[in-house]
């Protein structure tokens, strides 16, 4: 019996594949990638990761026992009080001071996933939200590994290999690991044949938005 | 194979009966009870119903379905245009202006029921929702029938005639049967046997804080 | 003192005028919108009006008095009762069944508001939630009266006239004006200064996102 | 100005002091409280927590600023990670093993203030649920500082010294006052005194139900 992650995968396989090797993913990989683009990505990117706690924090109030309420707490704190700081860090390298990130302008392709995520988690249960949330906590860990396979992309002079090598490493792969054998938990509690159809259509829609996140910073390129 | 309220029942048969059963219920039935019990009941119970709106209106919100969303819309519409206009008159009957209710003190009883069913509501699913819900919407009508069976429960001498008769009506029957029904739709889509286990407990939770809303009444009967 | 929706309108200024004069309502207005795009925008519009449907249901579960409740249930019952039905019929006048409406594929711009007026509302008080539904309810109405005074907009060779009298015409004008001056009454409860900037940022995001919803059918205009 | 938790109680004045003064919090100032009595109360004490974690949860959602996501997230942790076990080895001193903690049926009580807390809490904006928490935050710091100068309150005697060491210690007297320094600021940027009404009423309900959670244990002291 498969794994839920890889049932939804298949069933939303174009929008997968589209998502997973769009042509900006790429573009880092073999460093191609402009530097205007990556530095749009970056900002909204920290705008998505404040969403993204709050909907960590959501996951805590629909958790249905104390094992998930404490997996998500972690998670909320892992995002406000280490990521968010190394993204900033991470800016600074790129040029972007705080008040660039704070003073930004929210994207429509950002308010767009993330308002879908926040909304699914809202509307049903924890296994709809951490559904929304798989394109980009599941997918990154495995854009990252197709990339730091690529010849040179964890080379020197490659100005992407930091966000690659960060989300290709053992602790990221960890994450999604863990978030993929949640799925699995979750679905063998609380998925029938019939929702899982409905989950198909959370998963594609998700990925879909996660694809327009790359194809916001990838319209900069000019 | 049973239906999805029967197996609730049965798994919570203790608590439905103390609720079903109360003593307050009873005296109802024979007209035994008194008058100061019912008329702190009945403001009681004009406060539920507006969260009761709240608790439709959010199933409105979690619907999965166009179908599911009419009817919950129907529900809505229902209490605030219709039932608590009905709600008033028999107050009024009881000597109990519009400010008597619009400024009574909210019972923790009534408090504990309504926002139990909503957080429940909020938290989870329609189908959660819909089982915190069952013991109000089909344990009335259950008692109402129980009730009109009594001899004389129906006669012109007991005061508490109007309450009984309304909820045994063919129209009221009839909510409790589409609700019994939907219950069957929801869990045939939505319930696998760990999520039911799940339902049961806030069946009996809810079942319990429902059989409070009783007490509440009959504490006042000195 | 101004009216709250007119501070709010004056503080987004360019986003109200690119949403309230884009390019795809004045090809209304004249009468040279390529269909393809009316289309396209018409089976968004049906996506959208579920989630209408929604935010109206959520308005319910904040409403803070009976009067609120009441007048949303109103919107509630009114887009799925009526509204629907009517664009149901408005499309098959278009050459788009039920079915096609049904199996479309939402669009991420539809996504993009519905989710951000949804998750806006959630996660604030009912002002906020009206707020972020003023582009929408309030915009069309102005949207429309300008169009319907452009020289042969309601002439018998525009195909979009039934569009344009429609949320010209006084029943819709006057959804308008309720909803502006339910704005100065929930504004005069509950803005302070502070709250205020906050509402302008969420009404320059919904106005945002209201004018790429027209984009999206602009784009499709080849 | 007076603070807005200062005022708070002085519009909740009879309730505060029913509260605060409750025959459960004396029989703990001069030991008189039977055992029974005080474990019923640490078992709902347990379910409680949990609740409280979600309610803090919701307030990372619905924090307007990083710094209050930032500080709701540090409550949730403190709950799961450290409040949780302290209250484990607490029971345990009091022969309550961590099954009889899970297995045991949640009070009406517990679940009245919990999920009103939680209601209240997604029903508006981030000050109505802190107000809603503050009986219970701002409360424990004020019953236990009034119970510690009680002679022999804190002596080897009395064993529920360590239940007002722990609330009357300088630690979370210090979390008790950071919560009344964030209901200043939340009320300063929300509060107009059309909402300070509406808080007031939001404080009065919880402060009853938190009252009634002494009486719960109360009441079993025979």
């Amino acid at each position: 019996m498969q794994h839920l992650f890889d049932r939804l995968k298949a069933a939303a396989a174009p929008e997968w594949l589209a998502y997973t090797h769009h042509a900006f993913t790429n573009a880092m990989g073999d460093g191609s990638l402009p530097e205007a683009a990556f530095r749009h990505y970056l900002v909204q990117d920290y705008l998505f990761l404040i969403e993204f706690a709050r909907a960590y924090a959501l996951a805590i109030y629909k958790a249905p026992s104390l094992a998930d309420m404490r997996e998500a707490s972690a998670g909320v704190a892992a995002i406000l009080d280490v990521e968010m700081d190394l993204h900033v860090k991470l800016c600074a390298g790129w040029g972007l001071s705080p008040a660039n990130l704070e003073r930004a302008t929210a994207a429509p392709e950002m308010l767009a996933y993330t308002r879908y995520v926040l909304d699914t988690g809202m509307r049903g249960d924890l296994l709809g939200l951490k559904v929304a949330l798989a394109p980009c906590v599941i997918g990154y860990a495995e854009i990252a590994a197709r990339l730091a396979a690529v010849p040179g992309a964890l080379a020197e002079g490659n100005p992407y290999r930091v966000w690659i090598a960060e989300y290709a490493g053992d602790a990221y792969q960890q994450v999604a690991a863990s978030a993929r054998a949640q799925l699995d938990r979750l679905g063998a509690r609380y998925a029938t044949p019939a929702r899982e159809a409905e989950l198909v259509t959370i998963f594609r829609e998700a990925t879909r938005l996660e694809a327009d996140f790359w194809e916001m910073g990838w319209r900069i390129k000019a």
